[in-house]
């Protein structure tokens, strides 16, 4: 499917408030795919189809992670803002043909994150939390950093999701933890061989 | 060895100020031991021995790690303030033999936590953060609620942790964040069947 396929299908999928952020999304990965050096064109198509579960029904989602071996079991146990993302990688292999891996993976991992995110994940993640359209405390920082350090700009993010749950009294997803620390872990590893 | 003689080795190990929070800890330890039911005694001396390894020199806390099975290797990775949680443990087993697995459990994870930890271990993680020579901020607010509740108490306290490191730009040891979600499912456990 082509790029004026794919938006039709998701528009189909979602409200008209977050296909404005999906447009956002797509514009900012594009941008952060030509500034990094990521493949544009993946990362268009990913960003196209991050949420397209978004808004799927709670039920919907539980029984795709059940029945999808890929998809861990804990995930269950976290908050349902999680769910949409590794259905959603399912649902565009499945149902709408995207076999890219790399593409997949991007849309499985951008609300979570992942210990040695590739590039392409990074981008997306990235894209989701300072797109023009988001509003929080933090994003014109978190852009900012955006524009000088990708790696930097996702450790920030990620903390700040972090410190955003432990305030309210929610679970904190380890993967997200763990994602952060791999990025610490590789910007030290790159500080000591400067 | 009864408490005096285990009073005498730790004495030897550590400075005059960790000397005094240790005796802190113990005092804090019986405290909640004896106010949530858990074996006083067993509390004592797991909180006497919690620290006999704090001031040990980071290249011998790092050779015990490597070559001891049970401990996980990963922690090479974070903080060397988690270090000597676990070394404590095996040296108090093999030097001081203490032979009883809850002892030693709780002296292993008195700074990181676990997931499902037992009673005894959250009597001497909590005492660890509340005892009377503790100074930060916050540390009122969760003496108070070890009062009334002491799961309660360790979620903010590892919530407190959490968030410290994430401001620092430190990585944060997923066990921790996996000893928080754990308190947050169980006590959502207790409120569904209420």
């Amino acid at each position: 499917m082509d790029r004026e396929k794919l938006l039709a299908a998701v528009k189909q999928q979602v409200t008209d408030h977050r296909y404005q952020h999906i447009l956002g999304v797509m514009e900012t990965s594009i941008q952060l795919a030509r500034q990094y050096g990521a493949n544009e064109k993946k990362a268009e198509i990913a960003a196209i189809l991050h949420d397209y579960c978004k808004f799927w029904p709670e039920d919907k989602l539980r029984k795709i992670i059940k029945r999808t071996p890929q998809i861990p079991k804990d995930l269950l146990d976290y908050d349902k803002e999680l769910w949409h993302a590794p259905v959603g990688a399912e649902v565009a292999k499945q149902e709408l043909g995207i076999q890219d891996e790399k593409i997949l993976n991007a849309i499985r991992y951008h609300t979570s994150g992942r210990e040695r995110m590739k590039k392409l994940e990074k981008v997306v993640c990235l894209a989701d939390y300072i797109e023009p359209n988001r509003i929080f405390p933090g994003v014109e920082e978190l852009r900012e950093l955006a524009k000088q350090d990708m790696d930097a700009a996702l450790i920030k993010a990620f903390g700040n999701t972090i410190t955003f749950l432990v305030n309210r009294g929610k679970k904190v997803y380890p993967l997200t933890v763990m994602a952060r620390n791999s990025l610490l872990s590789e910007k030290n590893a790159i500080r000591r061989t400067d």
